[in-house]
């Protein structure tokens, strides 16, 4: 883990996931950045992912569009901040593209991945503008549905 | 100017001043980039700067501190994401480091230096997350204040 992911960040403000995966580090990025891996474990079924797209890099965009379970497509569009090759990924929605603010900037998220005692530790940290929008992730089911995710993601790569 | 630069953003979320300077591209980066300079032009006198601090790099933090006549100061933190040498500086309070928002996501400032007829075509972009910001900012003198700066920054470049 990098200084600036053990900062102490305002938890009112921030959403941690964390889960020790029985598989290496590169396995774990590969299902992050792979769009053919990604659409296999990033929606929490019944819902799925339906187009992924992405630029790899520091001011590239990503663009996942989650569909409903009666086809109702949602896309999220943002852009990575931080790469680092099976280590560590920061994106946000704060921006459409580079340099473009989004209408509503709502989230960051942090994810890492961290050898321990042989397998994986996978953390994923959202941090939000305002407290009122932590609380609203919250209710949204992060923690179902990123927890759902990790799960499905921690299946994928024991099969990788 | 680099494509992301050039695309269609919403004029109404965002302020631009141009100019065209008699210097070259290396001595306006060098002015925006070297704190014993910046100090020397960045805030519209009488107001000056009393402390800068800068990382250059994507995820650096960056610190201006403006002093109004009267010895009140106002720091302003953020981050660099993007620093391409003597070409363009991206920077942004919408963290106050990486990556960690702040409490309110203001601007993103996009400065650019670009060859034009033996001078520099000097732009400076400043992107608001809503139209209340891009309108508060103008009231707050965008066009006053950064056109003045501007002056400072010619007459500075004129005697490196």
């Amino acid at each position: 883990m990098t200084t600036s992911a053990k900062t102490a960040f305002p938890g009112d403000r921030e959403l941690v996931l964390t889960r020790l995966i029985d598989a290496p580090r590169d396995k774990l990025f590969r299902a992050w950045t792979e769009p053919k891996l990604i659409k296999q474990w990033f929606a929490p079924l019944p819902w799925t992912i339906s187009a992924v797209e992405l630029d790899l890099r520091p001011g590239g965009s990503s663009l996942f569009v989650m569909r409903d379970p009666d086809g109702n497509e949602f896309p999220n569009p943002g852009i990575y901040l931080e790469v680092v090759k099976n280590e560590r990924l920061v994106f946000t929605d704060a921006f459409t593209r580079a340099w473009e603010p989004s209408e509503k900037p709502f989230m960051t998220a942090i994810v890492t991945f961290e050898d321990e005692g042989g397998k994986t530790r996978y953390t994923a940290r959202a941090r939000h503008w305002t407290v009122a929008d932590r609380e609203a992730h919250e209710k949204m089911g992060f923690h179902e549905g990123w927890g759902q995710c990790a799960d499905q993601l921690a299946a994928l790569v024991a099969k990788l």
